[in-house]
């Protein structure tokens, strides 16, 4: 048994007063190195707490190297306690990246089966091409050189398949001008260590992808959030920034936004194509939902009108077609494109080969658009049931109504936290991602994205259902609180 | 037909003069965007040249962004000429790193068929386990999780099968301890900036591995080299250094060392420790060798002996199974581990979740010992008729007798630069690399590594015979001009 309390009515989330409890307890040698800890259920049952609260803080705890977990055999105190090793921390993230840590924790546990988990843009498992992928790698491995290093721009045979796929997305590209990267969160760390020097200025959109905040902070750029609307970027406020600071690079997902499923007006990408131009900055077109649109043809790309090579194009496979190959391309000026490759070998060396050539192969097969027609008609109807059932409760919340992508930006009323929100969410099963993850600056204001890709309707519906109710009672409350805050208000004097 | 002209007896390798000679038509305009050049095999007929000295310059001129090649259609002078795009270079890699362009365009031209090369360490793909994997791979396919993202530590299936691998290194660790990578640059990649700053010392031998370099480089740390000799790291040296300097991180690969083959004796390693505990730096372990032993058993890891969490461990699969997984793994503390993990995050999100199982399942099977085994033998012949093969021509080098890993270290004559003489080596069809790349600062002397793992002992042969010869032309040829010289040297009047 452990010897901690929880208090109900605190502003600290349960897990998070388990997690400093027993941390203490470890600390003060209450709790010793190598004693056994009670298991997750008995400490549920004996503070009254959902299995789930505790086993969140046993995996921080885990994380922080304090326990350690053996399977089959139980969760022990950690034999050998961490000691400050670190000579230093790395460069400081963003002020109140704390937040991440919610978002960390959502993703941690978005694989256990009683956990209903929206909060990663996660494509639907049941539409992978495993067997056809089955059938090309057996086949590719018929080659050892297909497990080689291969050359670091990445096989010439999936460079060639890529330039053609690219071909849908208006970006004109022969197979030299295409770089291999193990995904688009490879191509934005290649983007700026090739194009920006420490304290240079980059622009995001706000809210951008968390992958891009974390990967400007790391290498010490001021980072500056341009505003968003129905119609994409502010190019108003892009033009105001560009007359105070000189900025490098603007990173953007033009077409089905992460998080907010928006894309840019046809008009306003002219005018943003022309502001690079006057303002001479690069634009790192993230374009990784490009080929998944619902409604009518997808927006043609920035990289198809862009005239002077100021577009570093980046796309990537795992939304389109499966996570688990790890492969994306990025399509610059030779010149660039050199930077680029240099950048990826000093990281990585090269992408697995054998993924590269079995991809190139399914390609040339030509199954990529029967594929894609499939998969975009299980997300629109995933999509619709999930604005339908966002609407049910539309006097609570906000919510975009995106023609694409996987995500869906869900606003929340005045006054709620969406902190305690996502997390009282994940209390009762359903896991979403806190607005804080997509901002460079906290906000004053709540939001979560809900990511309906691998969900069918019925759980949407079922998940949305949970969050309206929990969002009903936590507005109801507040309001209650309110009432009774002004009722028995005393007069300071 | 080109209009240029070459000098034999220029210092400037023929293949530059090729490439400076085309980029100044182009540059001049007298070779406009779109026309069409003449073949390689035209153009080193009309020069009297090598086809491969032809192609080393074209690719050297699209690297370049100058010409384009078209599959089918020929090479053409590019439609549009590279613009001053890039605002900024990336830091600036160390002094006379140019030197490295001589490794790039071996390695790019490293899977040309007429080519024989020992450039680049690459293990045997005969030895491939294909088909293993191949069943592995279709049942890790089976469930659609498997091309999921899966968590950033890696496959919780496969840390444990490392684990499990790493007792075999007198490696302790719960799968808990294990982070896997893409390989072991990605690890160097990680170690770094998870424990560095830029301006940060950092502690190589030298020579070593050109990834370490480089990473280094990019991230701005100063690099101070400690000579080795056959018994590895020179202590001395190392501990004349930290009295002046506060080294955050040593690198080392102390078993099997790349490129001289040597490891460090048991009582240095001892004392590595010790001096890394009282000057409290970090060792990164690179051990990517460490299974590949021929004669005895392969030396303990420093990581075995690491009582205080010092030493960053690290291996991968890719000499020991296939290059094309690009897996690998980092074990430390579990502090230094959530440090390392959040970098990997931020590079590239995670390793292939489809790769890692089917590794896992491979390993799980128990394949892995007899895999070894049959590589080791096969090596172990592959190294000794390198060894013969250089002894036959032992008065004209010196160089190491590796008892494990891939990779012989040659040392040139005084007087035979080394650059000179792995262009001339190239040009007769064997592929060598040059000392240059595996040192933060030129030296004096001339050296270059020779692989042995990918060739059969006959091609050996023939490759060291070539690389003989050669330089016996090259010594006499000296040895002449230095007597015709002294013969008609006049008095400086």
């Amino acid at each position: 048994m452990l010897h901690i309390t929880v208090r109900r009515e605190s502003d600290i989330p349960l897990y998070r007063q388990v997690t400093e409890s027993v941390a203490k307890l470890i600390h003060q040698g209450a709790l010793t190195p190598g004693a056994r800890l009670p298991p997750v259920r008995e400490v549920a049952a004996e503070l009254g707490l959902t299995r789930l609260t505790v086993h969140s803080a046993y995996t921080e705890l885990q994380a922080r190297g304090l326990i350690e977990s053996h399977v089959g055999r139980g969760t022990f105190v950690a034999a050998r306690l961490p000691t400050a090793l670190r000579h230093k921390s790395p460069p400081e993230p963003p002020s109140g990246w704390q937040a991440q840590g919610v978002l960390a924790d959502l993703l941690r546990l978005s694989d256990r089966p009683d956990l209903l988990s929206l909060a990663q843009a996660m494509p639907a498992p049941e539409t992978f091409p495993t067997r056809a992928f089955g059938r090309a790698l057996v086949a590719a491995l018929a080659d050892p050189s297909s497990v080689g290093y291969g050359p670091i721009q990445g096989e010439s045979a999936l460079r060639e398949q890529v330039s053609r796929v690219l071909l849908e997305r208006g970006v004109a590209t022969s197979p030299d001008g295409v770089l291999i990267t193990a995904g688009a969160q490879q191509a934005i760390e290649l983007a700026i260590r090739a194009f920006t020097a420490p304290g240079d200025t980059m622009l995001i959109e706000e809210p951008t992808y968390p992958g891009v905040i974390e990967a400007a902070a790391r290498h010490e750029l001021r980072l500056i959030g341009i505003p968003m609307d129905a119609g994409g970027l502010d190019l108003a406020a892009l033009e105001a920034v560009c007359r105070e600071r000189a900025p490098r690079l603007l990173y953007t997902v033009a077409t089905f936004h992460n998080p907010t499923g928006v894309s840019l007006a046809p008009d306003r990408r002219r005018a943003l194509l022309e502001c690079a131009r006057t303002r001479r900055f690069l634009i790192l077109e993230d374009d990784v939902y490009g080929q998944l649109g619902y409604d009518a043809q997808s927006p043609p790309t920035l990289k198809a009108g862009d005239t002077d090579g100021r577009v570093i194009y980046s796309m990537s496979f795992s939304k389109m077609l499966m996570p688990g190959l790890r492969l994306g391309a990025l399509v610059a000026e030779p010149e660039q494109l050199a930077a680029l490759a240099a950048a990826k070998h000093s990281i990585d060396l090269v992408c697995s080969s054998l993924l590269q050539r079995t991809l190139a192969s399914y390609l040339r097969q030509g199954r990529l658009d029967a594929h894609l027609a499939g998969v975009c008609a299980r997300y629109r109807e995933r999509r619709d049931a999930t604005l339908v059932a966002l609407d049910r409760f539309r006097d609570r919340w906000q919510w975009t109504r995106p023609a694409g992508g996987l995500n869906v930006w869900v606003t929340l009323p005045e006054g709620i936290g969406e902190r305690d929100f996502c997390l009282a969410a994940l209390e009762r099963g359903v896991g979403i991602a806190p607005g804080r993850a997509f901002f460079a600056q906290p906000q004053r204001h709540g939001f979560f994205r809900l990511c309906f890709g691998a969900h069918s309707p019925e759980q949407l519906t079922q998940a949305i259902t949970v969050l309206g109710t929990l969002l009903s009672e936590q507005t109801r409350r507040r309001t209650l609180l309110l009432a009774r805050a002004s009722r028995e208000s005393a007069p300071l004097v």
